[in-house]
C-alpha cells in the first residue's frame, strides 16, 4: 500500500464527518431518551465476546457475518459482535436474571464481514429495544409502537409498516411433511421469494404440497391477504390460523392509534426465521428499498445462557436513518476567546459556554472561521461584539 | 464449553448494566457537550480499518494491541481500532483537510489485545478531544485545559498533572551518540523506570554517558525539578533547555487558573515516545494508580495520509471515569400505564413523557416494580395517584 491511499476506507465501511455527526448524535440521544420515557433501561454489552455467547444458535447468517479473531489470554474464539440483540439477551438471562417484564435498549457499532444486502454498511451502529418476560401480544404490539415512535422521533413520513408470522410458515412446513433437506432448499428459495427456485425446490412433491407452500408467495398486500389466508388453510394447515388472528389483532391495534398508517401483510416474510417465533414486522419509507428498522419475537433464546424466556424487540441503524435527515442546522454561531487570561473574561466564558454557546480560542490571532461575534473588553467588562467576516 | 458457562465474558472485557451505565450515558453527553461548547466538533470514525491506515508508525505498542482479521472483499488485513487518535489524524488530514485549527473530538469503543496495564480494561470506551494546526504552547495548553475540565464535569476531585516533554529524553539522548541497538534497550528500561535494567544497557558506556542519562530517573516531582534540569543539562545537552522552559511556560498557565492544582513533573516519562513529540500530560486521583485521562503532542502525524500538520490532544476512558463515581441517582419513579385505549390517556402518556416522565405498561396486570404513580381515570379524566408497593 503507497503512501497516498493510506486513507481509504474498506467497501462498506464509513466514517462520519461533523455536519452529519452532530445529527447522528442528536438522534442517538432523543432515540434513548425516549426509550427511557417509556421504561426502558439502556445496557452496554461490550464489542467482543466469545463466539460461543454471541452465536447461540440464532442462524447461519449471523455466524457468517461475525468476524472472527483469537483470545491471546485464553485462546478461545472470539468474535466482534454482528448483532447486539443475543448480548441483550444473554444480560436478561443471566446477568440482570429477574423475575416479571425486564426492558432494556442499547446503542452500539457492530461489524459485518459482509454486506447484509447491496447498498448496506459493514459498520453499521445498531440502536435497539428489547422486552423480555412476556409473550402477549400485548407486548410485541408495544414493540411495534415504539418502533414507529423512533421512526416519528427521526422526523420521518410516510412510514408503511410490515407485518408477518413464522407461524404460518411453520403450520404449512408440518403440513406437507417435508425431508429436512428438501425444507432447507424450500426455505431458502422462499426467503428469496424465487418462484422458479421453489419450483425447483418442490420438484416431486404432491400437486397438494405445491400448491400449500407455493400458495405463500401470493399471500402478501392488504387486509384481504388475511382472509384469503384463512380460506387457504383452514383444511389442510389450521394451525397457520392462530398466527393469523395475532397478525389481525396486532394490525387492529396499531391502527386504533395510527389509522392512516399503511399496515403491508407478507405471510411468505421469513427474514430470520430461525432466530424468530412469532410476529415479525419491519418498517419502510418510500424510496428506500431497505427496512429502517425491523424486529419480531424470539422467544426462549435465552435457554442457551440457562433461563428461556419471552423476547420480542425491534433494531434500527442509526448511521442509515440520518442518511435520510436533512442537514440543515440552525446554528447561531461562535464566539470568538481572545488570547487574555483575565479572571473576569474566563468567568463570562464558563457562563456561555454553560448556557449553550460555542466559544473558541483565537489560537495565532486568527479567529475559527465559524465566529459571528467576539469577546471585547470594555471599560473592565467583556462584551459580545458582532465579528465581520474576512 | 458447555451450556452453563456461555455467560462468560472474556478476561478484561465488561458489560454496563443499567445502573451504570445511566451514569456512562450521561457523562458521555455531558463531556461532548463540553467539547462542543470548546469549539471541538464530534467526528465517527469507523470500528475498523485496513491496518495500514490505523497504524501509522505510531510505535509497537499500538500494533501488538490490535486485533486483526482478513477482509473477504478484499483479501487485505482489516485491524479493529486499538485507538481512536490515529483515525481523528486521519479525517483531519484527508478527510477534512482544513486550513489553519481544526478541533475534533470523538466518543467510541475500542478494543486491545492484551490489557494495556494489569488492571486495564480490553475493551474501553475512549472519549477525546484533538487540536490539529498550531504548534503552539497556547494549544498545549488549551488541550490540557479541556481534560482537566473533562476531570471537572465527571465531578472528581484532587486531581494532579503530570505533565513531562519527550524533548530532554531527545535531546539527552543525541549527546549521548549511542547506537540504535542500545538507544532501544535504554528506552525500554527507561520507560519501566527500571534503574538495574538500565544500569545494564549501558554497561561498558563511558561514565558521563551513564551520568547524564540515568540522572532523568531523578528528575521526577515538584517546580525544583525544573531548575535541576537545567543546571543539568546546561552544558551537556543544551537542547533540552527548550523543552525545561516550555514545561515551566505550560504549569505557570495553568496555574494561573487553578493555583491550587498539583502539578508533577517527571522528565524520564516516555510513555507513547515514539508517537509523541512534545510535550506529554496525564491527570490522577488519589488512590487510583491509572491516569484517568492522557495526552500530548504527536506533530506530523498526518504525514502519511499526504499532510503533516502540529497535533495535540488527549483521550479518557469513559467507563474507567465512571467506576470513581457514586451510583447514587436522584428518580422520581416511574408511572404505571394500565392496559386502556383511550385516546385520552394517550395524550396525556405522551405529556407526561415528553416531560421526563418514565411511563410504563402494566402488561398481564403487573405493575413494574420502578412505578410509584399510576394513571386512573376518574369522571373521564387521568389522574395521577399515589402506587402503594406490594
Amino acid at each position: 500500500m503507497t503512501r497516498v491511499d493510506r486513507w481509504q476506507l474498506p467497501d462498506g465501511v464509513e466514517e462520519v464527518l461533523p455536519a452529519q455527526a452532530l445529527i447522528v448524535e442528536g438522534l442517538r440521544r432523543r432515540l434513548l431518551d425516549l426509550y427511557h420515557s417509556w421504561g426502558y433501561r439502556l445496557v452496554i454489552p461490550p464489542l467482543m465476546e466469545f463466539t460461543e455467547s454471541l452465536l447461540i444458535g440464532l442462524g447461519r447468517d449471523l455466524d457468517l457475518l461475525t468476524f472472527r479473531m483469537t483470545d491471546q489470554l485464553s485462546g478461545r474464539t472470539l468474535g466482534v459482535r454482528a448483532d447486539i440483540t443475543p448480548q441483550v439477551a444473554r444480560i436478561d438471562a443471566h446477568s440482570l436474571a429477574e423475575v416479571g417484564v425486564t426492558r432494556l435498549c442499547y446503542a452500539g457499532s457492530i461489524l459485518h464481514t459482509r454486506p447484509k444486502s447491496l447498498m448496506a454498511s459493514r459498520s453499521p451502529i445498531q440502536l435497539g429495544a428489547e422486552l423480555y418476560g412476556d409473550s402477549s401480544l400485548a407486548a410485541d404490539v408495544e414493540i411495534i409502537r415504539l418502533m414507529l415512535a423512533t421512526l416519528d422521533s427521526a422526523g420521518l413520513q410516510d412510514v408503511t409498516l410490515d407485518l408477518g408470522h413464522v407461524g404460518v410458515y411453520e403450520a404449512v412446513l408440518a403440513a406437507a411433511e417435508l425431508d429436512q433437506e428438501q425444507e432447507a432448499t424450500v426455505f431458502d428459495a422462499l426467503q428469496r421469494k424465487s418462484r422458479p427456485d421453489l419450483a425447483l425446490a418442490l420438484a416431486g412433491s404432491p400437486a397438494a404440497v405445491v400448491e400449500l407452500i407455493t400458495g405463500l408467495l401470493d399471500l402478501h398486500g392488504d387486509e384481504n391477504v388475511l382472509a384469503r389466508a384463512r380460506q387457504q388453510y383452514q383444511q389442510r394447515a389450521p394451525a397457520a390460523l392462530a398466527a393469523v388472528t395475532a397478525l389481525e389483532q396486532t394490525a387492529a391495534a396499531i391502527r386504533r392509534q395510527r389509522p392512516q398508517l399503511g399496515i403491508y401483510f407478507d405471510l411468505a416474510e421469513l427474514r430470520g426465521y430461525h432466530y424468530h417465533t412469532g410476529m415479525v414486522f419491519a418498517a419502510y419509507v418510500p424510496g428506500h428499498g431497505q427496512a429502517l428498522a425491523n424486529g419480531g419475537r424470539y422467544d426462549d433464546v435465552g435457554k442457551v445462557f440457562g433461563r428461556a424466556r419471552p423476547a420480542t424487540g425491534f433494531a434500527t441503524d442509526l448511521k442509515a436513518l440520518t442518511t435520510l435527515l436533512p442537514l440543515a442546522q440552525t446554528d447561531r454561531g461562535a464566539i470568538s476567546l481572545p488570547p487574555s487570561e483575565d479572571p473576569a473574561l474566563l468567568v463570562r466564558v464558563e457562563q456561555l459556554r454553560a448556557a449553550g454557546e460555542v466559544v473558541i480560542h483565537s489560537l495565532a490571532g486568527k479567529h475559527d472561521p465559524r465566529c459571528n461575534r467576539q469577546l471585547v473588553e470594555q471599560q473592565g467588562e467583556w462584551l459580545l461584539q458582532p465579528l465581520e467576516s474576512d
